[in-house]
């Protein structure tokens, strides 16, 4: 998407075909672009978080391994750099993905032939992630605009965390349909969740929307509620890390409440999803879904910059507070209005899933 | 309660019959107390909120009132007071409501008197105070009981905000009957919502809690569904600002979807209150109760002590970021399992609250 007019995607390869990306651990506060030249930067970046999010993850070890495949396409080089990117973010699904697509087509080639055949596949996958999102868009900008007619007004749209282009090489998942509604000249307005405890909403989503030109606003946690209660939210639409085969959405911690406030108000509330991050093998979330607990000085403490322009944490609690942090929750699929898909978009239940992912389901 | 083991108030005369006030601006990080010793400071103490919490205002006004009517006990210096001291937090019904009552008590007294009856009545409201949130306490102390006695083991309460002691003379109202179970030997634990935008769960209750050794853990405002919904929190007790006649609870933003996350997963929800913040001229909730929108500024700043130990404000958000900020929602009467107040504990609905206080109803 754009920053400032000018059109990005979150990892590129630019005119002497070098690698780059948005170091991302320095938004909002500073738009920094780095090229990614080795095996070992691409590790350090995957690892570090200067790139997040599954199908960007995905993407960038891919090209990961297409610049390794430059420098030694060998045999042990190969397996060498599947393990190396592997650990940098072991429970990812994507990378892995990526990892054994990209090893499974260079493994049968001589080495000489490798390199060549990488890039190509990288990039492929990079537009492929692309092309998967831009769908997801025109199959939620079809609801919008139906909202945008009924109404016949501005429509407004909560969303928690970030699902954004940044999340993926572009468009984003659960803002792509609000990219497409704006470029078809539907008034929308976005209500930004800050999702603490790591604010990927407030550092990451307000970002892009403030940097695209969508008109926001950004919210705390605890705010939702109140204003789907007046009426203030025409929908939700929220991205996921895993959904289930019977619609449970496993996603940021704090989706769950945002859904029962929808729930209770008669606000639609969607979940925007390529096909890969479906689960087939699980069916009941709650009960299945093992959830990370993260470090609790996520939550006694917050990134932010201080009035001398230096970006930092804070600790907003007592000295050795304890603190229980789970990274993600599970909205149970009957509080799901519709999953936005590449393919359309479709009840959460069992039969609809199937339906209309027949050749994909466990 | 008990700060490292030792009895405070939030405020309170010492031996020499000086005010004293814990001035919560630099909580959690620093314990100061300050003494109060003119108008002009209870004033500034009220408006820059070193006090905060309804029924601590009240208390600091009527001791403004009497520290006054030590040095003019006029009846240009009575009238004046309560102008001065009334325009520091204009909407606070606590404080409008003391103020009344010590000018009510002092105009008919010779001017003579009215410095040792303002002593007399200040310190009454204040021990009111503590009475009434002792009952609460002890009312609220027999659900705990019940709950520890079905589960036979740690009970587990959620709170959101700080209706603790800090925001009352003594014990809080949310908090009374957690420090009542501690006392009476039960095994609880609390977990204590950050509360955003302004942090008041991790700064002041989470302090309240450490100080006075309760065992506790702090959660953003995100994680207490999910909680909920794998049976870690056996019940929730909030405060309240306003509770109308049908009893839809007015109080912290976020209330709201902790309220519709018990509902969801049977957790009791109970607000605690004194008797006087019920509003009996309102009715719904939801439809005529304004809520107060702050300024955007608390949601893209967050306060916290730097690594230097610093305390300061740090910017989350990109620069011109807009915010929307609500300060409060209203939970609708149907989530509310019970009241907890000085009388007993009340269902949330009209007739229930109008047999138990027949006095008090409009």
């Amino acid at each position: 998407m754009k920053i400032d007019g000018k059109p990005y995607r979150s990892i590129w390869h630019d005119a002497a075909g070098t690698v780059q990306i948005i170091d991302q651990r320095w938004l909002p506060h500073e738009l920094r672009i780095v090229p990614l030249q080795s095996r070992a930067e691409f590790a350090v970046a995957i690892r570090d978080m200067w790139v997040r999010g599954a199908p960007l993850i995905g993407a960038a070890a891919a090209w990961g391994m297409a610049v390794q495949m430059e420098h030694d396409a060998s045999d042990a080089s190969l397996a060498e750099t599947w393990q190396v990117l592997h650990e940098t973010r072991p429970t990812a699904i994507n990378l892995r993905w990526a990892l054994n697509e990209m090893r499974s087509l260079l493994t049968p080639l001589p080495p000489s032939q490798r390199a060549a055949a990488a890039r190509r596949r990288a990039i492929e996958i990079c537009d492929e992630d692309v092309e998967i999102n831009r769908r997801i868009g025109e199959n939620g900008l079809a609801i919008i605009r139906q909202i945008a007619a009924r109404k016949n007004g501005r429509v407004n749209i909560l969303t928690h965390c970030n699902a954004g282009w940044l999340a993926t090489v572009d468009w984003g998942t659960a803002t792509s349909p609000i990219y497409h509604a704006l470029a078809a000249g539907i008034d929308v307005h976005v209500f930004v969740d800050e999702t603490r405890p790591r604010n990927q909403g407030a550092q990451l989503t307000a970002w892009e929307m403030n940097h695209h030109g969508v008109s926001h606003d950004l919210i705390v946690d605890n705010a939702g509620g109140h204003l789907m209660q007046h009426g203030e939210v025409d929908m939700v639409i929220v991205g996921t890390d895993r959904t289930t085969s019977q619609g449970d959405v496993c996603n940021k911690i704090g989706t769950y409440l945002k859904a029962l406030a929808a729930h209770a108000n008669g606000v639609p509330f969607y979940v925007a999803l390529p096909s890969p991050t479906i689960d087939w093998t699980v069916k009941d979330g709650v009960k299945e879904i093992p959830i990370e607990e993260r470090t609790g000085a996520e939550v006694t403490h917050v990134q932010g910059r201080d009035a001398q322009g230096k970006v930092g944490l804070v600790q907003i609690s007592p000295d050795g507070t304890p603190a229980r942090n789970p990274a993600f929750d599970v909205t149970p699929a009957h509080l799901v209005t519709g999953l936005i898909t590449e393919r359309g978009v479709c009840s959460a239940n069992t039969t609809a899933m199937a339906a209309m992912f027949p050749d994909l389901q466990g």
